[in-house]
């Protein structure tokens, strides 16, 4: 297998994303591309000691910066360390791409360099958010599209299927849809309609109606939702992350006695606290497309990275695009007997 | 001064509204109108030997169930204690309502029967969230209205400094508009137009977008958004209280050695869990109507009712209504000069 990975992208990089991609061949036995700046991937390496057995560099000095307008990775940018993985992943020069840069260029480039999969209406990023279950759930469209369609929400049901039976190795997982109340005629003419369409399709796993409320309380495995919705609700969840971990700090290091206590408990905290750490989880999938795309956080360290490329690796492993494509077959089919 | 009381609204009425109300008459100097069924009122003061004065009770057996149509308040259920408590306020019987039944029907009943004022487009009901800085934040709306037009979400900036200014004593409130991102272009057209409305307020302390993830570290005094969006970060704040008392539960009680350390962190835990729990804010408020009305918990004890009372009191003593009223009309002045 052979994971491409934008060596320009995020805050770390050129010499995190080496770092990461050099532990993810190690422990994955894979191949990596990686696309950016040669020169200086390479002196990252020689510094760093890194081999670059199973690395491949492809040159693509340019970066694209995090505030320019997306559709610019297929103009000005298209020979971007982005846009060149996009471009080696559709030639079929790899099997993943991984990328920690601008979110809306990759979600652009992705749609129009890799493309959508047949029948995909739009892609949408999904995110694992935790729960009190210790088993978080997966919350898409977690920020790719502000205004959906009912059909379109219905559609992410189906790619957060293909993620938790191929990557998560979920059976079966439970669908429910966000809402503002749990019974069948609450919420917007979105959310009834997409109630309905959700509630007809009987390949899925629809358990109806979340209120945000049970969400941290993991009552779901998959949770629909608008973009704009889903943004605010991935970004909250990351608020009350730090304002847990403010909180912590402050009843464990007020004094003497309760750092004493704080010692005793640090297992469990350290554990409660990795719990909540987004880069356990690896990278943000971008559902939809024809290969797998995984979005890594920004200020993704070595250890996220290889997170992200293990993702993309089991993303691979797991055939989602093709269970995607196979489920959305069957969608088109049973609309074409209605 | 006089609070109207709906004596049958919650899951624990009438007997815990009745004590809330006595501990209210007593902490407060004022008295209260009860409406509600009489004998039941009755009974249970007398079974808690709670003394009835300056505890008026207007007899309204009726109540109007929690899934009923909202706008079933002005036909069949006209005659329910919650009717019956609006209609006295609008009467001028009283100076503010409190109930804890059903929000729908308290907000439909309020706008019909008590009336908006003057240049309110929709009534909104605000919520204090609380923050890492240990102030909470005034979120509003909290879920009176799915769609919004960006002139009520200007509106809603509004009620929320009549709020803050009057209620809580915070002079020029930081405003915040909930968004996606940031900067200023960001979001859909509701945001944008809405951002270019609360800039242009010269009266406002518009501070700009807030992400979601900066909500729970208390940038703002008043966060602002459609109800759809105020719904699920309340109730997702709500869950995150929840998963945050599973987990403190987890590592405090795990073994004998854990329970030792709870117990010297004891008092500072119960600190941060008061800091989580919505009843020390007491309830609701619901702006935009001519007189303070406060939504309380459906599951509000003796002490919430209290607090709500004791919020209605601080709505009336800080003339809320005539501050926004003048607000309003300042607002539309500026209009009509342009």
């Amino acid at each position: 297998m052979k994971i491409i990975l934008d060596g320009m992208g995020g805050d770390l990089a050129p010499t995190e994303v080496l770092k990461g991609a050099y532990e993810a061949v190690k422990e994955l036995k894979i191949s990596v591309i990686m696309t950016g700046d040669e020169n200086r991937i390479k002196e990252a390496a020689k510094k760093e000691s890194i081999p670059l057995d199973n690395i491949e560099i492809v040159n693509a000095p340019l970066v694209i910066p995090m505030d320019a307008d997306p559709s610019l990775i297929l103009k000005s940018y298209k020979e971007s360390s982005m846009a060149k993985g996009l471009s080696l992943l559709a030639e079929g020069k790899g099997d993943a791409f991984v990328s920690a840069g601008s979110t809306g260029a990759l979600l652009f480039g992705s749609t129009f360099i890799v493309k959508r999969i047949k029948g995909v209406k739009r892609p949408a990023i999904g995110t694992m958010i935790p729960t009190a279950k210790k088993k978080p759930y997966l919350l898409l469209d977690a920020g790719a599209n502000h205004d959906c369609r009912s059909d379109m929400l219905k559609q992410f049901a189906f790619m957060g299927k293909a993620y938790c039976e191929g990557v998560l190795k979920i059976k079966n997982p439970s669908v429910a849809l966000i809402n503002i109340g749990t019974e069948e005629h609450k919420g917007d003419d979105l959310r009834k309609e997409a109630y309905q369409l959700l509630k007809a399709e009987k390949s899925l796993n629809f358990i109806g109606n979340a209120e945000a409320r049970s969400l941290p309380l993991g009552e779901c495995d998959i949770a629909v939702c608008d973009g704009f919705t889903g943004n605010i609700i991935l970004k909250l969840s990351e608020g009350f992350g730090k304002f847990i971990s403010i909180s912590l700090k402050d009843i464990l290091f007020a004094n003497l006695s309760t750092k004493l206590s704080a010692l005793v408990l640090k297992k469990r905290i350290s554990a409660f606290k990795s719990l909540m750490d987004y880069k356990e989880y690896g990278g943000a999938p971008l559902l939809g497309v024809r290969k797998p795309v995984i979005k890594a956080h920004g200020s993704s360290d070595a250890r996220a990275f290889k997170n992200a490329v293990r993702q993309a690796y089991f993303c691979v492993d797991g055939n989602i695009c093709s269970k995607l494509e196979e489920l959305l077959s069957q969608e088109k089919e049973a609309a074409d007997v209605d």
